[in-house]
């Protein structure tokens, strides 16, 4: 729009004048944008004269959406629960909350301020998670922007520039320039000649000139988009050395660090709710009739020809209990060891599903340094077991703040973590964290660590199945036996996010919808007990 | 570190056990990551039984700022402001509040609501400005993350692909995923052998591959960071048809759209306060001793031997003032109607500044239709007039927002935009913002233009000089002409943001030092009246 005439100008302001025209046209031929997620699936109701009945074993987002959606249809929902805790791995833990790894229960010792606080298991909310984002809406749950990603955060890999942190800014800015130039040589030396015409080399080149901010004959001598080594607010900025392009070619951060923000998952902005994630737990419970039984572990599952049976024990005793329908949360790998009538081929396809293990720590720090440094949010990204390091974007300025001190979900690495104590992980951790914020260590004052895999009640996170299992049983396992449903985000593609959990909710019930109309095809009401 | 053996890993757990030998050399040889800001100028501390004098003309942020530097070393500080109001271009706007444009004034009819507000001056602080999170820390500013940038939000230009807007994710994809093309197939075609080892080419396609996300055979044919066309939550992703790479390089959002995330200002993650950017100016205020003296027109400015003496007009009656020193932020361009006793050169110098044209729009829009469309805040990017226009990212889900609908700081554009009534520039605003969102106009309660040329006591925004000029007199107007400094961010290399504003104050407070310990030295107690 630089070259626009006051003439083109004016044909907008014609436009709106008088019989604004073109103002009517624009609204005639335009339709609102459409939200492409129609709301939760609308559950067909409960009829007759007795309310249907639903087990739902496990309190996880999938668990506890079914639940909602359900009653609000008329079923009358139990959501028996394994832990003392409904949630799942959707678990933000506070002072005094116990982090349930086995044989090594943890107490979180953060000072208890509202603002510290960890999200052990799910943090963020990608735009396009139009689920999630629904019931966040629905259910009251306060969203904020989270800083997924920040500019300002480190790479550190002890193999790289000897092991000095460098501004994640930088290493992006000298990687497009690098790569920009390269691709401007090209085009000079006339590679491209024989598939594009003079002219759109020449704007490959131009092309090139600003995606790295080359000099006029195409040299990447470094960028004022990185910063400046002078105060640029009152001389010019000079631009720091730009990296070797061998050195950039010999580092390791092409992939977490250098796509951070370019994966669909994490499309900035990202959000996150007000004072920790379990808000989107509270928001279902708050608007659930009747609360998770907690303590209760199923110990059999049985399709009966008219509904389904569980036992659980509680306490210490055994509780039989039947219902028209099962929603099962529980993670697959957990169902070899609990009884059950399922075929064959049912059970064979809940055994492929395999577990993940990732692995957090968190450190309550006592100053927030990394502000200091002009951080506020996003990750740093380590060579190191660590892996990243991800500063909190709410409560900036606060004194104190928690820290994600590690995060990986390498299964060789978090087996190596897990095999430590909690007390070990965490001097692990400092020792990483020292090498990009010298004096880390001291400004930890405690920390935890969430090994999933040693998690009482997960004992994995995430679905993992070969190939060669998911086409042969991930379509099996979305279709009901009999009236048993798998859900949680293991019935969907996108394990470990809670977008995928709500995805296997939903599809499970379009499939009772279906289960429901064919019954009453068939003139059998079956859902009528 | 993916290829780790235990054994590398227990080096770090044996490092840790025992003495913690390496944990305590990383902290013996790591020293606290310094702030390079070393907060803000110490000033000289009155003495003598008269507290110095000082008249600060302007209270944009560089006045408050140095107003509240100079109050806590003990001088007596006068604010005059020629406005009705404090706070220059940090100007937040909410119902009923006046925008006090020359011959056009109009007043907010945005619904009295906290959320419901417009930063129609600055907007965004990245955290790299050190200078104003660090008042932002000391005057208790609430701070929140504030989304700049948007993958899901649009380029929409009537040139490309028949006017049909496209989402930034899917540009930015496939803008690497082209480039990546090139270069991969350059780099197999022998284009670098000369100038890299075998190993070197082979690590560049590597690299290639990894940035644009392409085939094993390094073609680009669109890439799932961009989202899917199905239903990735259970399905396998379907990326959406590439660009052609000629459709990319006629395109024309090589630079604002392509680079919005890229500049060391944008650099993510920004902030903004909480309720409006005027949190800074009331947070000043607060700490001020003594309040501005509001509609206080400067008329005079004359040195005298100790001191300045200033003549200002209120209510239709002129005062004359001494003080000791004089800090000056009335926009330079404004200075030739002000009668003074400046050299020739001096006035020559602020001549020399001319005055930028920036200009905005905000809507009031019923509903946020956008998040509906997975945005939630950021920026879409036009080639219509109008340039940019930003999303809100504070009060999620909220029911009603204040959209920005236009920002051009290209003067010749603002002038057309100048030159329309502010209901005509509603209009061509919402012409443009249907292309983007179909629906737009209809959403539209009212509306707000900001023509930054055109605002009383500005009549224009930032310090615009040839380079010639600057080069002249840059450095000459950062030092004071007798008692009297020039302030402001006109007096910054970063004209435009108050980082520069607070960069003009810390700065002539260090000649204010400077100037007192001459005056030592010499034997007078030049602040001493």
């Amino acid at each position: 729009m630089k070259n626009i005439s006051r003439r083109q100008f004016l044909t907008y302001v014609g436009a709106v004048g008088g019989s604004s025209a073109l103002l009517k046209t624009s609204l005639a031929m335009g339709l609102v944008n459409e939200d492409p997620y129609s709301g939760p699936v609308k559950v067909t109701p409960a009829t007759g004269k007795k309310k249907p009945t639903v087990l739902i074993l496990g309190s996880g987002i999938a668990g506890l959406s079914t639940a909602f959606e359900l009653e609000k249809a008329g079923y009358e929902c139990t959501i028996l629960e394994a832990s003392f805790r409904a949630g799942g791995r959707n678990l933000t833990v506070r002072n005094g909350d116990k982090i349930d790894e086995m044989g090594n229960p943890q107490i979180c010792q953060f000072d208890k301020q509202e603002n510290l606080f960890f999200n052990c298991g799910p943090a963020r909310i990608p735009g396009h998670h139009r689920r999630l984002l629904h019931y966040c809406k629905a259910l009251n749950v306060p969203l904020q922007v989270k800083a997924n990603s920040s500019k300002m955060a480190y790479f550190q890999d002890d193999q790289f520039l000897g092991g000095k942190p460098k501004r994640i800014i930088e290493y992006h800015t000298d990687a497009r320039g690098l790569m920009s130039e390269l691709l401007w040589k090209s085009a000079d030396s006339s590679t491209f000649d024989q598939m594009l015409g003079k002219e759109d080399v020449e704007k490959l080149m131009s092309f090139s000139k600003a995606f790295g901010d080359l000099t006029e004959n195409g040299k990447y001598i470094g960028s004022e988009r990185a910063g400046s080594t002078t105060d640029r607010m009152l001389e010019f900025p000079t631009p720091h050395a730009p990296l070797e392009l061998k050195a950039m070619l010999d580092s390791r951060f092409w992939y977490g660090g250098l796509l951070g923000a370019e994966l669909y998952d994490w499309c900035e902005p990202l959000m996150e709710p007000l004072g920790g994630m379990d808000a989107v737990v509270k928001g279902f419970l708050r608007n659930l009739k009747k609360q998770p039984t907690l303590n209760a572990q199923v110990k059999k599952i049985y399709n009966r020809d008219n509904g389904v049976e569980v036992t659980y024990e509680k306490g210490g005793k055994f509780h039989t209990v039947q219902a028209d329908y099962c929603f099962n949360n529980i993670p697959a790998y957990f169902m070899a060891g609990i009884e059950n009538n399922f075929t064959t081929k049912y059970q064979t396809a809940l055994n492929s599903i395999k577990r993940g293990h990732l692995f957090k720590i968190a450190y309550q720090m006592k100053e927030r340094f990394w502000e200091k440094d002009g951080i506020y949010g996003g990750i740093s990204y380590s060579a190191d077991p660590i892996s990243q390091i991800w500063y909190p974007s709410h409560d900036i300025n606060a004194q104190k703040g928690v820290l994600l001190g590690a995060y990986t979900w390498d299964p060789k690495i978090s087996a190596m973590f897990e095999a430590l104590s909690p007390a070990e992980r965490l001097k692990v951790g400092a020792i990483s964290g020292e090498k990009i914020h010298p004096g880390y260590s001291k400004n930890i004052e405690n920390g935890i660590s969430i090994p999933w895999g040693r998690m009482n009640h997960q004992m994995g996170c995430g679905m993992r199945m070969s190939e060669e299992d998911f086409e042969k049983y991930f379509h099996f396992l979305q279709k009901p036996e009999g009236r048993h449903f798998m859900i949680g985000d293991q019935i969907s593609h996108h394990s470990g996010w809670q977008e995928g959990a709500l995805a296997s909710s939903e599809q499970a019930l379009q499939q009772l919808n279906k289960l429901l109309s064919a019954s009453v095809d068939q003139g059998s009401k079956i859902h009528v007990s």
